[in-house]
């Protein structure tokens, strides 16, 4: 058996989620049937770097699997590309290491959230950004983000349907990059609690909107409690755009 | 009657067209629909400064029609983006000259055609460009490109099927922009046959693969025969930009 690690990108508007469930077309659901067809039937369980919700995005997903099939990286790519459907792309396939684990192994991950803050909207965007036409002050955005920044309890910042224990995470990055009426927020960091980059975004939105004080992101780390922070931002604004291993 | 002039973006991929017909979705079916429901069932016909194919986007395709209701240019905005779908929205209204005609009085169009050049193409382009993972060489589409520029007879570049009579023509502006894998041609001209654009942009890539030399584009013009020029590029790579109206 060899351990493959596959890196993906999907279009998250036409899935329930990554991961399989009964009812509803999944991710995951497509990646193991096609990997099924692969091996005559026989099933290949793929383990994700993490779970993404409903209208979540992926350019940069990243999952594993064993296989007794002796092909190339390069075949698989070609191979499930060819049985895949349309809004999932395998981008990248590797021969990894028997210990090397697409959740486990992850020392890192990159969000990146959308948004079009243009009065009508944008057609094109309309599953791919969230759409945000009212008055933001950019520059109180840029003042609350040095907040984020570094080790925090972020039980705030977390579905409080959570179930994780430990709610400490860092954040190494966090940037909001405008072009014309496409803002662009991308966060890194060692890990992300439920919900963790939509109810930043929702508390930054709020920050532009006047409602939250740049200053106050302090405070709001230190309540610990989710009904301090803002709404949750839209699922379909937000794509998981890599996850960082060890070398 | 107060004559009015809308500017619209659609997203071509749910639309059998622009153009009302029987049986399929189409553009001007929705937006004549949203029209008869604000003047409380009568019928509002739409003109267009053209049609588009199914699957054809349009960033600034521009309508007329005629009301006799007394709205103001952002109520009508705020109107029918309320009634229309997502898929289409109304970017500008305006109050026109009861002599304005979307079509007879546009001077200029131009149009964008999107090319994905990447390996595995990009999933959220698949239905906004129009994926081309071959071997391209920009230097030989750049030195086709001046060939088209001026008035000439573009028959070799218009659909067989067309049943216009005078198919001179003048391209003011063509021109490749390259973006890492991106690839965008935008042209502008003073007005284009049926599927000239997608013709035009088959031709490149025939040229830009080295099946056609660049400077063969002036005999196949000549040559007056669309069996001569390149494949019609696919529908979905394709927007209509602007239209151009004299002031």
């Amino acid at each position: 058996m060899t351990r493959y690690k596959l890196t993906i990108a999907y279009d998250g508007t036409g899935f329930a989620g990554y991961q399989i469930q009964p009812a509803g077309r999944t991710v995951q659901g497509e990646i193991e049937r096609c990997l099924a067809v692969m091996h005559k039937g026989g099933p290949v369980p793929v383990s994700a770097s993490g779970r993404t919700d409903a209208g979540v995005h992926a350019r940069g997903q990243v999952l594993h699997f064993d296989s007794s099939l002796a092909i190339t990286p390069e075949r698989w790519i070609k191979a499930l590309n060819a049985l895949l459907p349309a809004d999932i792309r395998v981008l990248d396939a590797q021969e990894a290491e028997s210990t090397f684990h697409a959740r486990f192994s992850a020392v890192g991950k990159e969000y990146v959230y959308k948004l079009n803050t243009s009065r009508q909207g944008d057609v094109f965007q309309r599953n791919y950004a969230s759409h945000f036409p009212y008055p933001l002050d950019a520059e109180l955005l840029d003042a609350a983000i040095p907040h984020f920044l570094g080790t925090h309890d972020f039980t705030s910042f977390c579905s409080a349907r959570s179930e994780v224990e430990d709610k400490v995470r860092t954040i190494h990055h966090l940037e909001l990059l405008r072009d014309g009426a496409d803002w662009t927020i991308t966060i890194r960091g060692d890990g992300f609690l439920y919900n963790m980059v939509r109810i930043i975004v929702g508390t930054l939105l709020d920050v532009g909107q006047g409602k939250i004080e740049p200053g106050s992101i302090s405070e709001l780390l230190r309540a610990r409690d989710r009904t301090k922070a803002g709404k949750t931002a839209p699922a379909h604004g937000l794509y998981l755009n890599r996850v960082f291993y060890e070398e």
